[in-house]
């Protein structure tokens, strides 16, 4: 959840995060979303081969840039964490 | 949300429906989720070229007789409509 006004400053930091993750074959998803019932909210879809390829995607120099400057930005965060079962596109 | 312990039943029923989406151009994704932090709960991600291309896909007679299979096992829906600002895997 951005700081009031500052979600679509967040959302171009997030979309620097996805253009990062283009070549991460552990990264299959990560989609950056936005919600017309809350203008404060912006939403990642992440689909990862594996937690431990996830934590390892938070290691890089390039990312701990991104982090660093998207944080501030970031009143809260509310993650959900989902395994799944199967279905189309990924 | 599905019915007290007619979660697994209900996400074959998904999976079918993923199944019967896998030619339709309109939908990129259709991803049936569990999660382990509510066991009674199934989670669709969905990902449509339009509102009207989903729509649309409501009203075939194979769809509709999975609806009709899945409602008496669905307790209550909440829909949480996202926009994509962009990404990765869409």
């Amino acid at each position: 959840m951005p700081i009031r006004d500052k979600r679509d400053e967040l959302a171009e930091i997030l979309l620097e995060a996805a253009a990062l993750l283009r070549d991460n074959k552990d990264c299959e998803l990560y989609i950056v979303n936005v919600s017309d019932s809350d203008p404060n909210a912006v939403w990642v879809t992440e689909l990862w081969s594996s937690q431990d390829a996830h934590a390892a995607s938070l290691e890089g120099a390039d990312t701990s840039e991104l982090l660093k400057r998207g944080r501030p930005l970031i009143a809260g965060a509310e993650p959900l964490k989902l395994k799944p079962l199967g279905g189309k596109g990924f």
